[in-house]
């Protein structure tokens, strides 16, 4: 029963749960037209206290396709905080005009916090570089709607593994399911962290770590893409020789599977090229729309009204 | 009959006036199902000239809970002024696309200079240190939803008594119901000023002024808080040998009647403890909601449709 | 066919397509209450790259009278590309959320780029200096609805015509229409470009350039204001010498044919007298409604939903 609880952090959800909410965001998907009034005489609190025009719209948008309504700001100077109020009492007052909340907040714990005292649920739209479950959500149906299934995988993830929020918590989230197996491609300086590669060994989930792009493409189901940083590099020569390794480009997707998929969270700079988008393989933009029809599962599952 | 009309200052309202918008008020507050369609087609533009989070999701839930739909901006540097536009263009502008005017300005007067000039009712939704009147009418609704009346009232208003807009307007309005009592609760230096208690003198309305929250507490049927700033004080030892006279906490609150209310405009920073909150005295996170549900009335009585 | 189109550049579309535009737009402002619910369930992005309060309020309003909705920004800095992302993926992204774009961008061609890349209709709201067609679609709106055509009109266009930009476009497109005849009136450093005028000699419009406004007055039928700014004069002593030729004032006016109009874009700052407003030939805040009105009338044609 998710009537009523918080979307703090991705393992927050059972795997049943997360399930269900996959299954309605796929029935929205296909349905649309029969959610127009699910949400009518709701309010969404969308309060960002650091810009993400990005998640910001996906929530708006997913709360005005269920016929609700949205209050919040895109702009943290303009709000009570300035006033110095507490977070504890901004929550409490905006849970007296809204329904549900969602929170973006540049300090990490904020949206756990804030779910402490809102008299209505709460869902994390990312604090800090700690976590962006919703994010999570998202990738979890791409998977699901275009491979059909969330087990029997081999998952490539490419780019800054160590510092990438959003693909330490897919890999957290997708180790929770049979059969799975991960690729991590990353220059040395942007390995995967331990205590992720120690999880894993825990619950027996199977890895390999390499250095080049080119070697995992021909054997992954799905191939998660981020941005390898110049600023992240001690030695400038080093960034130079490696960064085209971790550049996609229709070249290197040759070699890849005819049915596997290519996501980013977006946006992206260079590390997609943009001949790949017209591949059909290419899943980066169906992630976007997806990312929308789980956020309006997931606010129907909250408000108990499916 | 109020349709059409602009509320500027509160007192612009006879007392039948106000008692009939609250009635409205109280009626949304029990039955909000009978009202999510009755602004259906129409357009609430809330300009907000000056940042007030707080304020503009107030109007904009309203609205919005009414089934109409909101126009404007919380930023002011994003408005045609900029380009040397006077106020009244604006006014004569906004009413071609907007049903009705929600407006917050820095400078006193910009509220009745756009009504002045509108094709729509227009709220004052705060000018300067000046009127506040949507305030004023939330707390009138708060006292009457939580108490059950508005007459045969002793109110301590506490803090800040010189700059007090919110408590200045209150004041006012409540002179004009019956039997009313003020205990005016203030440093030296932040007295309540003489054009107010002369007022009320005028009026026959009884008042007295103390320098003791505590003393006040046992006689109060309403205690309305409101923060005393250091900057206001010449004398900084002055400021901290007093500054915990005007804190309420629970140990003070347990002089109080049993069937009292604790109030404040918010946001609040120390001058009420956290551990008052749970006390169920405590009507300040009430008054947001009250808020809400007033100026769903007010905006349903201005365009004739209640 | 509009469907599916975009509207770009004022003459994107034919002049068949104009009127069919014109004419839906005028039976929404006589019968609005039809129309409440046609875009339920459609999403316009408003996306403003460059603050225009205005035009976001009249491309909103447009879509939330229409039982739509809204999502986007009005301030550049809060979005994606702030982070790196391209225009074309910008579009593409926004696209998956939303069912048409409305585009402000302070470089010209923008918003082409943009309908290249993105998965539905795109309407410039003003690009650059460039093109700014909604606001052609106005004052068309305007005209043929207070005059009761689009041609047999004498129309003087006065003010900065060199850089007017809403000038050209109007003076490109009425010049599609039959029996139009041009008065230029502009000091000589603001006159209108040759180019406009070789067009409008090659295909056989008449035109007359004057310097002074009141001369030209008995002959509109339309007057076109635009400010003439000092900033544009190399000499301030030529511009105080000028500047009262191009101010239009009541007793300016009364040389006029009773059933003339006189138009502005708006904002004005001085260069048509507040005495004015009143006069029932000033039209100029009849177009702000009809602005609304002809946006309403394009999203449901590019949406195909009338």
């Amino acid at each position: 029963m998710l009537k009523g609880r918080n979307l703090i952090a991705p393992n927050d959800f059972t795997v049943e749960e997360l399930l269900e909410v996959l299954e309605l965001a796929g029935d929205v998907f296909r349905n649309p037209q029969n959610y127009l009034d699910v949400c009518k005489g709701k309010l969404l609190a969308s309060l960002f206290y650091e810009p993400s025009t990005r998640t910001k719209n996906s929530f708006d948008s997913a709360m005005l396709r269920l016929g609700g309504q949205v209050i919040g700001f895109s702009d943290p100077q303009t709000t009570s905080t300035t006033k110095g109020e507490s977070l504890a009492d901004s929550a409490k007052v905006v849970s007296q005009y809204a329904d549900v909340i969602a929170v973006r907040h540049p300090k990490e714990g904020a949206a756990y916090l804030m779910s402490k005292y809102a008299d209505c649920p709460v869902i994390n739209a990312g604090d800090g570089g700690h976590q962006h479950p919703t994010q999570t959500l998202t990738d979890l149906l791409t998977i699901q709607q275009r491979l059909g299934r969330l087990n029997d995988l081999v998952i490539g993830v490419c780019g800054d593994l160590l510092f990438g929020r959003t693909i330490h918590s897919l890999v957290s989230c997708m180790s929770r399911f049979e059969n799975i197996r991960f690729l991590f491609i990353s220059p040395e300086e942007l390995k995967m962290p331990e205590y992720i590669k120690d999880d894993l060994t825990r619950k027996g989930v199977p890895f390999t770590e390499m250095r080049d792009l080119a070697q995992a493409i021909p054997q992954v189901d799905v191939l998660y893409m981020s941005r390898v940083q110049q600023e992240r590099f001690v030695d400038v020569d080093e960034y130079l020789r490696l960064r085209d390794c971790y550049i996609l480009d229709r070249a290197k997707l040759e070699a890849a599977k005819e049915n596997m998929i290519v996501m980013h969270p977006l946006p992206r700079v260079n590390e997609i090229a943009v001949d790949v988008d017209a591949d059909p393989r290419a899943a980066y933009f169906d992630q976007v729309k997806f990312g929308m029809y789980v956020r309006m599962a997931l606010i129907m599952k909250l408000l108990g009204l499916r």
